[in-house]
């Protein structure tokens, strides 16, 4: 049987630093902690009932929680967050809260009774009492909090840029569709547009919405048209919603984007091969996975951090349902 | 503390029948197992290791492998079988395989890991080593191999019937898009176009793919008309790769359906929002995800099966991509 003294030297280092790596006790190099666990797995050193709940807390299983995987955004987020965990042998187990309090409380219960050491979640509650009295670390992704670890993209600059955007284009009676109160991104991108086009001075209709489901898109698009039925833009509140006012403007005989300019908010997959294709603000979902898979891997291996909250760049994403910009020069 | 003579007069059965409960020995009618099952905890009754383990294995979690989050088919199927599942109070932890062998083996292992009670796997390879060496049960879901518990739709037939359908509205000259080799439902789709178009004796080529991702659809895309520059008809693999021919005949000026005519397969949520509506072989993917979740629950608690392989119906879902069906009478 192989003793902790066996670790040491087989390591290089000394009892004190196999204890601070065995306990997670006090700082320890990076590579000085590979050199140790890959002495006790070589020595096959099972360092008894401390070692059993390091191993057992020590996992390398994270719990990744999303509120709706029907929605393409959320799908590529997953992907970051896989890809990037995968290379750092990391596994995730999903839950899908299909955005319902409820559904979201059962998986962080779950995850936690299968040891993740880490979590990543797309909440509209991260200040909840779930989160607050779990002690893994947990990243918030998309939908934040401040002063907690998290990943997003900036939502108010997205929905200025949108606004910006079609105003240069040329539309005079826009129509801004306004995501669900209680996500906190959609909110920020709704004030970033309707704050800039009343700077502009430009004339702008809110339709409310309570979702970014596929099922419902089509009544919010219809009631862009019902509400404001002389419309020459459409800043929507996602690209899926998007995709339905362009629908719905089609079959409504208007021309897009001559008659009508609308703009997404996401850039998922399937909105290039829209015909035409849509314009968007691009929020770099894959890379915002990674992102918060990277920080989450800090925090599980207590690296220190300049900065836990990151903040990735929109992209306005021109294609065709919006005209060519007027120059002004 | 409880004994097990107090819990089986607590629920009014015998001791014997409380053990096999517990060990999970022989048969015990549902109603009485749950009596039993109340009765232990209304008594805090714990019965040792033996019991211990039983809880362990009662984990009431399940693991739903499936292939790519990204196709919009498979979020669907989740849905399916995540509500059917929580209606049953089990819980489920999601893996995806991004359709590599390497991956799946991994997250069947961190599901037995996590002791989940059950599995249900969208996989290409369900005579792996890896599902028959299990001892918990598995139900194949949309990719599935004879004899063993799953749930699927007829390919065969989606694919006979986006043939006929495709023929009875004068398409002559039909690319038919074969989807990956080694996706057993794909090829049996393609089997079913190619075969019926033979029947018929209508001229048609095959455009090979290698996958359903988006990423690839507009490869493909490109690929028909290159091939059959001519064709007035189209058969995809699949929604993502019809939605990437629309866009693609759209762009190189050609009217939908008037000079070609597209088929897609699975029926995705984005199909009715395209423009013009996509014309699709509709899988009732959600309602396959419950048929397995209830398969599996099924199988978990021991019931009698009639049948353990359920096929699903396919039916022609006629939108805008295709033209009106000549009368023949």
């Amino acid at each position: 049987m192989a003793t902790i003294r066996d670790v040491a030297k087989h390591a290089g280092v000394s009892v004190a630093t196999v204890s601070r790596v065995i306990n997670e006790t006090g700082y320890v190099h990076e590579d000085t902690r590979k050199k140790v666990e890959t002495a006790i797995k070589e020595l096959h050193y099972t360092p008894n009932e401390v070692a059993r709940s390091l191993y057992k807390r020590k996992s390398r299983l994270i719990g990744l929680l999303l509120p709706d995987i029907a929605n393409p955004f959320f799908p590529e987020l997953a992907r970051g967050v896989e890809d990037e965990m995968q290379e750092n042998d990391f596994r995730i187990i999903f839950g899908n809260s299909d955005e319902k309090s409820s559904k979201e409380q059962e998986y962080i219960q779950t995850f936690v009774q299968n040891n993740v050491v880490g979590m990543i979640a797309s909440t509209n509650d991260p200040d909840t009492h779930a989160y607050r009295k779990l002690n893994i670390p947990v990243v918030f992704l998309d939908r934040t909090m401040d002063n907690r670890p998290s990943v997003y993209s900036d939502g108010y600059e997205g929905g200025r840029l949108a606004a910006q955007e079609i105003a240069a284009r040329g539309s005079r009676n826009i129509a801004v569709i306004q995501g669900p109160e209680r996500v906190r991104p959609a909110m920020d991108r709704f004030r970033g547009a309707a704050e800039t086009l009343k700077d502009l001075d430009i004339a702008f209709q809110v339709i409310q919405s309570s979702s970014f489901g596929i099922a419902e898109a089509g009544v919010w698009a219809k009631e862009v048209f019902r509400k404001v039925p002389d419309t020459d833009g459409v800043i929507a509140s996602n690209d899926i919603v998007a995709a339905a006012v362009l629908h719905e403007a089609l079959r409504l005989g208007k021309k897009v984007p001559e008659d009508v300019q609308i703009i997404g908010f996401d850039d998922i997959p399937l909105s290039s091969l829209l015909t035409p294709p849509l314009t968007t603000i691009r929020q770099p979902a894959y890379e915002m996975g990674r992102a918060a898979a990277r920080l989450l891997i800090q925090l599980i291996e207590k690296e220190a951090l300049d900065n836990h909250t990151i903040q990735m760049p929109v992209t306005f994403t021109e294609r065709d349902t919006t005209r060519k910009a007027e120059k002004n020069d």
